[in-house]
């Protein structure tokens, strides 16, 4: 993975690094461990911003990276690179150390999110226009795969949503306009093997592995309920679970989609945000039945689970944006309500869960709270911050 | 938590790693993620090496740590340092980057394993002589807090087992002779708060943390069964849990107890070793019940979930400490048996769980196998390998 470097370029991104910091050279160290940091991104102005949780501080700015609307990331099975998904398309490789872009490739034309493989060695995208997947090798950004999304007689192409991986090197994903789900198993990266489940509902628009990498389910925008994929029972195939989980039939508005990618498992349970209504469905992991709904302030945009499941933190859609609501899950109720200020758009655990970061968009603020007293324990600048991702995600799976 | 170095001690630490790493200068980065790093206990020779898990290569080797049997190793939050627990007290820092010992302190006559807070700030120890607990600073190793464990009428003092970290900076152990359950709130680490649970059962030996921080289990010795707190429900005490666990009326030839920090949580379900049996016990983690017995070819020692959940991992003592068997999950039965060689003592899963690293002490031999192909993929040597512990760990809860 720690691609080949002459030692004079060493020294050279090691200086770069220094300067790039903004910081004088003897307070920092050039050689640091990458379990703590994180970026957050800055999403107007194409930028990430490194940080390092341990210290609660900013390091640098890394720029030149498009347009980071709905922009995400992954990491390097080491902790050193991060991958930033653009919405343009890019992909963009990070030098976490010493602050640099490695590489960018311009890989489709309109692109939302990617994931890692299971190894480390393949990182896949999810691409609108033109719908497929890409697959390219972690260390040179080489395509090695290019999955296009067709269905029907083979000449319409889907857009590709929820894109996940899941254990034995697969990818799963959905595509929207098809109404499909497709399992890509990249143990053999030239010859992927590809299984699709088709009609597993109307417009599925986003998906997402389970944390211990077993269930893939998929929403749907076109009808009410959620589409299962047990993926240790692949031959049983796409069952429907949650009737009732949808816009109704009556929709109500909807201001903002919640993000399926931030479902909460705890304890056995699933914590997902309701569509259009003010409330947070518990949900059982083995009989994938609702067993609670829990009213919160808004409509919920991402319900997150605390690392350790005691806590449930959910954030939500205008004209709520500027609150985030704590849930504890064994009383199942909100024991707290905190105002980060307008334009809440993510929050990230630290890994053990201490402490969480808070996107705080029109305030041009991360916050950081300590989760077991609430308190803010840091604010630090970010130009219209949104997602927030630190390289503990490198150790997880459907990340 | 990243100490103040002036920059040219920086270069000094550099070079001396290259030096040490055995390698040319050109062939390794001096930058370089830590999100992949390792270490093996190298018990005979009071030495520990260095590896990296996605080359799976040997780095470098630490010699000078003194008794290494039973030793155990955490990680600071960044990944950088590890915290190797002697068996002789001794309390090493070492640098993954620089491969050197930071800092070596004896704080204890006799001692076995330790734990890292939740905030990567404190480590403490647990020792048998004088018995007790003992917290440092993880960035300085000076002493921050001494808890004896004392008992009864004030004057004796119990060895101290099964130390664990849990969420809001809490150390939970058990105190042997005693028959206690400590709860230590480090929060305010000049003033620590203990709640003490008195008459938990005789002679525990050993204990855990659940991996969401929630419960804290209890082995005992002198008795079956095993002692639960449920540490979101503190005031609700200590409770008995499976009482026909243990060795029974009429007691089986043990030949080695098993470890309890091995014991795997999948699904819903812990999976225990049985003592003296040929058989690993699947436990409800909801009802603390039994459910069910799965044969497995000797005593086991270690029972250990796949990081995803779908297999278990068991390795054996005496006579049967050559082989290492493989459970699948929903079919609750083994599907494969590995022999790596004799004197296997302990595995490893790298973080997302697609290999698995066994140490092969007599063989003098560190084996990585797929656990999808249950292929081996590499083989390295180690001296008299024990434990091995990969820097991920940092990231997880009641390590």
């Amino acid at each position: 993975m720690t691609p080949f470097r002459p030692t004079v370029l060493r020294w050279a991104a090691v200086a770069a690094w220094l300067a790039l910091s903004g910081l004088p050279a003897a307070a920092e160290t050039a050689l640091r461990g990458t379990g703590d940091l994180g970026i957050v991104i800055e999403r107007a102005v194409g930028r990430v911003l490194l940080v390092e949780n341990s210290g609660r501080r900013r390091l640098a700015e890394i720029a030149g990276l498009g347009d980071l609307s709905h922009a995400a990331a992954v990491f390097s099975r080491d902790g050193r690179y991060a991958y930033v998904f653009g919405r343009d398309g890019g992909l963009s490789k990070l030098d976490l150390l010493t602050a640099t872009v490695v590489k960018r490739v311009e890989q489709a034309g309109n692109s939302i999110g990617g994931a890692i493989s299971q190894d480390g060695r393949l990182v896949a995208v999810q691409n609108y226009e033109p719908g497929g997947v890409k697959v390219f090798d972690a260390a040179t950004l080489d395509l090695v795969a290019d999955i296009p999304a067709t269905y029907g007689d083979g000449s319409a192409r889907s857009k590709v949503v929820g894109l996940a991986d899941a254990p034995g090197n697969r990818f799963v994903f959905t595509l929207y306009d098809a109404g499909e789900i497709w399992v890509a198993d990249l143990s053999d990266p030239a010859r992927p093997g590809l299984r699709k489940y088709t009609g597993i509902g109307r417009q599925p628009y986003d998906g997402l592995v389970t944390p211990d990498g077993r269930h893939y389910i998929a929403g749907l925008f076109g009808e009410d309920g959620l589409a299962l994929l047990d993926l240790w029972n692949p031959d049983a195939g796409v069952r429907r679970i949650l009737d009732g989980y949808g816009r109704g039939e009556q929709p109500l508005p909807v201001y903002k989609m919640p993000h399926l990618r931030g479902w909460a498992q705890a304890g056995g349970k699933l914590y997902l945000p309701a569509v259009g209504r003010h409330e947070v469905l518990v949900v059982d992991g083995a009989s994938w039945t609702e067993i609670a709904r829990i009213p919160v302030k808004g409509q919920p945009v991402f319900v997150m689970a605390r690392p350790d499941g005691r806590q449930v933190w959910v954030n939500f859609a205008l004209p709520d944006n500027g609150f985030v609501q704590v849930i504890d899950v064994p009383a199942a109720a909100v024991v707290r309500t905190l105002e980060p200020g307008p334009g809440v758009l993510h929050l990230e655990f630290t890994p053990r869960g201490e402490q969480v970061w808070v996107s705080v968009r029109d305030q041009d603020r991360v916050r950081v709270y300590d989760t077991a007293s609430f308190a803010e324990v840091a604010a630090l600048p970010a130009d219209k911050p949104s997602g927030i991702f630190f390289t503990a995600r490198a150790n997880r799976i459907g990340f």
